[in-house]
């Protein structure tokens, strides 16, 4: 498998700022995450002060954006991060099965802004009974009942492959329209509030009932940067980063939202720059070894 | 006079980002530097990661960045700061003579990558016979021998003007090409190497010979940070600060290559935006209060 020197999750500006700069450092990059871009850049109203790029539009500035990777080169690989196992020499990054995988010396995490709070018992059961990836775990649940929360409507598609091996698939879907999902899956309007369980995850509480399940399927748009790689060390709810945006595990690096506030797009892209530069340097220390 | 909620040093990135964010949170300010920016961004080559400006050269994100001054209204203030003082619930910026005084509430430093260390001696002797503007203490020279060391063209000027008062002004310049000062002052082309003295600095060392003097005034596009501001706590030769871009000075941010490595414009910007929210922060606290 190629390893690469630099993988960077995530396409808002700190990503996009890093993977040029790991490109002008001469380094090979993969750049994870969503390939339209972060969907918070063109949702943005107008941006005052991108010093550059006056009075820029959301959209607009998307498209900068994605002129300048396009004249760099930079490739957008699709997809979301479900999983990164620290491998002590490198990273492992899984974005869907386990034909997903890719391999990289250095990690940069620009995931943005993470997510509020998980629901009661979601951390308790992580790894045992609560997944954040269907289609990576679906194989355990063959014969089994199991229940799906879905974020956002693209989630419909891992309740449905999940119902060809699970016996069951209960469906609650977290947002309002339309849900096309298969036939073999339930569809259950309600908000979830608590997992319960004893050693495992059993019981998935919500405000109007309980259902009883072998594996709950938590889909978010983002995942909170411990939940994807276990030992991070955070502060508060953002990842904690020295002054060379360096984690508390080496070759891992953090910029942008994540780090923490102020949420500017400016601030993340100077983050994203300098997180790249700390990956070049951790490279070329580690290649001196 | 007017106080100003923020003054910004500098006309590099960080300081125009920190203008167009203070802007943007209405905030009174006043920026101060070259009114051409930074001669080091027009001299830049073709700069290949700042997000957004694809593979752009100095002269046209020099120009970028003007066009976005112009069409937020910001106007820079022309001139180089000689001194500022710390006056407990403000701040002093002296750029020339005693008329040209400025005051504002918090102050942000970006005046870029502090020069080498001083000559031997400049330290010891500062504020006792050495001097970095010629105009503000000229007054003090009447009827005495002066040196001058100038590093552009454009301290001629100040020799120039010194040589009105001072009975010897000895100009050396520490750059190439022709030197036109006024028929008062000598021009002696050798390269300074100490100050020496007792209480107060009495001969300037060069590497051709031994200058009597009562004082010298040493004039840098760049003067040391801490020189600018006695008090202000360096790493090195840089700028100590903390992740809201804040120095040890209550209401005093710094940005951009004065507080350090990596030197680049986008991180520069990045720091900028954050001294700016850091100041605008410290004035609402103040305000509380």
């Amino acid at each position: 498998m190629k390893r690469y020197d630099i993988a960077i999750i995530g396409t808002g500006p700190a990503g996009l700022e890093a993977a040029l700069t790991a490109q002008a450092r001469n380094r090979s990059l993969l750049l994870i995450g969503p390939d339209g871009l972060s969907p918070k850049i063109s949702k943005a109203d107008s941006i005052r002060n991108y010093l550059g790029l006056p009075d820029v539009s959301g959209p607009a500035m998307r498209a900068a954006f994605l002129e300048h990777l396009e004249s760099a080169g930079i490739r957008i690989t699709g997809g979301q991060v479900k999983n990164i196992y620290a491998m002590g020499d490198y990273f492992a990054v899984q974005t869907g099965g386990i034909d997903s995988m890719y391999e990289a010396e250095t990690l940069i995490l620009a995931t943005g802004l993470p997510l509020s709070k998980g629901l009661p018992g979601e951390d308790r059961f992580l790894g045992r009974g609560v997944s954040y990836c269907a289609t990576c775990d679906a194989a355990l649940y063959r014969g089994k009942k199991t229940a799906v929360i879905g974020y956002t409507p693209k989630e419909e598609g891992e309740a449905d492959f999940l119902s060809e091996l699970a016996d069951e698939v209960l469906y609650f879907p977290q947002y309002s329209g339309d849900v096309r999902t298969a036939p073999a899956v339930k569809v259950i309007r309600e908000k979830p509030v608590e997992i319960a369980g004893e050693k495992s995850a059993r019981i998935l509480k919500t405000d109007g009932g309980e259902y009883e399940t072998d594996g709950i399927f938590i889909l978010r748009e983002t995942i909170a940067p411990d939940k994807l790689m276990p030992g991070l060390e955070l502060e508060g709810n953002h990842v904690k980063v020295g002054p060379r945006m360096e984690t508390n595990i080496p070759g891992c690096f953090a910029a942008g939202d994540i780090t923490g506030p102020p949420y500017q797009y400016i601030k993340a892209a100077g983050q994203g720059n300098v997180a790249a530069l700390s990956a070049a340097a951790f490279l070329a220390a580690k290649q001196k070894q």
